[in-house]
């Protein structure tokens, strides 16, 4: 049997470093447990753009469609802030996630124990906090047309279009009531049905796709931004959220930062099931490329890292050796081991990035 | 000399009862300060449904052209949730929104002293907090075309337009640069430019009237997600920030939740200067209608009677009289008085909505 294959894209900013330290971690899988893996590693974002002239290339995309998994590290960076939109590093991330159509971003909102203290929650409020986001990713406002920027009359208007077919809803929403029934059994899904209309539409396929699918779980909806205070207010109150791309954009990232553990907090976005019964697959931490701090060694790669053990889970059903890596991750923490994000200014010496790494696999 | 208008439009649920104190308080600015109004009161919401069967009729939209101010209660409520989307509650405020041309929704997330522990974050999060958030209020995806649920193929798609024109991004960013003037000098204007053609003109056109007529003031720019995540992280980082319909919409409910002080919350929206120099406005509590607990007089009032304190700064020039009204709401709260709202589970009996206007009154 051939092994899996990856495509690893590191990216910009942080994003080399953090990945420096999971494939160490897939060497070990490799070596201990018997999980091989080929892997291969290509530009994305601004690293593209310096060598390509374009923020992902068509070779680089045709791989990504072609492998068991994508890792990424982040994109962006200052440097390319004057770039034409469409060369922009963001234009790579969007790509693959629109041509691989992964629909489905799920992002993990968890609270670790050893770092409720760190959020700037009251400790109760964020306390083994444990949402599941499902974010729709490949359709709404980031990809709807018209959109640009025209002349009309003697001025310009800025235009996007927000945009949602019926079977765009249903299949996210699908997604998150199989979720749903792993986890504790509720979904809440979140539009603005009171002021548009691509929300009414979401609001009653969802609605559909639960009485005719998934009567066993429970339902409920929210505008975005009751939505918004409620995440703020008391996020227990949620298992699984699921909302559109922009909303999910913002309501993710509160709510990543509501745990104190943004550093940590890892993403899959998958698609459709390939011919080998896998879904295609993007995993990436939730935190953006740091371009402050990039290049120092100072980086948390556990949110990576933890994206790789979601792509152990979901690409290839290894739900056992993916806990066996969160587990490692929490035995570090749990030991005190911090990198510099996870400190409180009157800290110790904080691990780099390399002793962080060193530490999970200790752990392992 | 007349005496300057107030259109009052008490709406749904708990509206009609926390007008009914803000109208004490009117009287009592009349009686001792001097500060008479004309008052008029009318039907918005489902209370003008279930009488004309719309939510706002042609004879209260022109009475709202007409008066100096509007005070709003709030509108909504769950025996709406059936009605076309064109006769629900919400119809009729954003009617009277576009029509005013209210381009400019001000919404204090502002921490109280007293109320600072009641938060779920940290208190030396919130504690002092004063924000300024600057919502447009007009356009974008709220009443961009084209808009609805349409058939394409063999399924229905929902779609809403975002659409800024240079003018409308140019006045609402006046507002908020004139604002900054008056409180900290700071600025952060707030859209998602790395992923929207609408987000990149408003950058833009916020840069240009900085430079061109606000130099003074401190300019910074913030992907909505990221901003979404530094309200939650270190909310005092900020003094006005200013942002689209939609995003408006999520952040100032994020931020205004944080403060522990939604009840407390008041707002105004500012249109352009009437003849008489005043701009046209509306002020409204940020909370909504709490079908929950209406008619069973617990709601606090606060938010409705701060709004008006607003409407004497705004509308009326009567900043010391304003000041006046906030500093008496303060006093109360620093004395305890707290509706049920404002309490923990364990706090003993709660203040009646009443009671807390009387206190008001009292400390007035
Ligand atoms: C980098 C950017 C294009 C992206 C988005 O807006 O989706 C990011 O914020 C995210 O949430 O993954
Ligand atoms: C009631 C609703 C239409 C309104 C909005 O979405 O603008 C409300 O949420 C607000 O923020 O004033």
């Amino acid at each position: 049997m051939t092994n899996p294959t990856l495509l690893i894209l590191p990216g910009d900013g942080i994003g080399p470093e953090v990945m420096a330290e999971v494939r160490r971690i897939i060497d070990w899988f490799g070596a201990k447990r018997g999980l091989a893996f080929d892997v291969t590693e290509d530009l994305v974002g601004g690293a593209a753009y310096d060598v390509h002239g374009v923020p992902l290339s068509d070779e680089t995309m045709a791989k990504a469609q072609e492998v068991d998994a994508v890792l990424l590290g982040a994109v962006g960076g200052p440097q390319y802030d004057t770039l034409d939109f469409s060369l922009k590093p963001e234009r790579g991330l969007l790509r693959l996630r629109k041509e691989m159509d992964l629909f489905a971003n799920l992002r993990p909102a968890q609270c670790f124990d050893a770092l409720a203290d760190f959020s700037s929650l009251k400790p109760e409020v964020v306390a083994g906090l444990d949402i599941m986001i499902v974010r729709e990713l490949t359709s709404g406002v980031y990809f709807g047309e018209p959109r640009g920027i025209f002349e009309e009359g003697n001025e310009r208007v800025g235009i996007n279009t927000q945009r949602y077919t019926e079977s765009e809803i249903d299949r996210v929403a699908r997604a998150a009531f199989e979720l749903a029934k792993k986890r504790a059994g509720k979904v809440c899904s979140m539009e603005k049905a009171n002021v548009m209309e691509s929300g009414i539409l979401w609001r009653e396929v969802v609605q559909k796709v639960h009485d005719e699918s998934y009567p066993e779980v429970e339902l409920s909806h929210m505008y975005a931004d009751a939505g918004g205070m409620q995440l703020c207010r008391w996020p227990k109150q949620f298992d699984v959220i699921v909302t559109d791309n922009l909303f999910g954009d913002l309501l993710s990232d509160v709510a990543a930062m509501l745990t104190g553990s943004l550093g940590m907090l890892p993403s899959a976005s998958l698609g459709a099931p390939m011919a080998n019964g896998r879904p295609k697959a993007l995993y990436e931490p939730v935190h953006g490329s740091a371009p402050d701090i990039a290049g120092q060694g100072k980086a948390n790669p556990c949110a990576c890292i933890l994206s790789f053990a979601m792509a152990l889970r979901y690409s290839f059903d290894q739900g056992d050796e993916a806990t066996r890596l969160e587990k490692a991750v929490e035995t570090v923490l749990a030991d005190g081991v911090r990198t510099a994000d996870l400190m409180q200014a009157e800290g110790g010496a904080p691990a780099s990035t390399r002793q962080m790494g060193d530490a999970v696999l200790a752990a392992l």
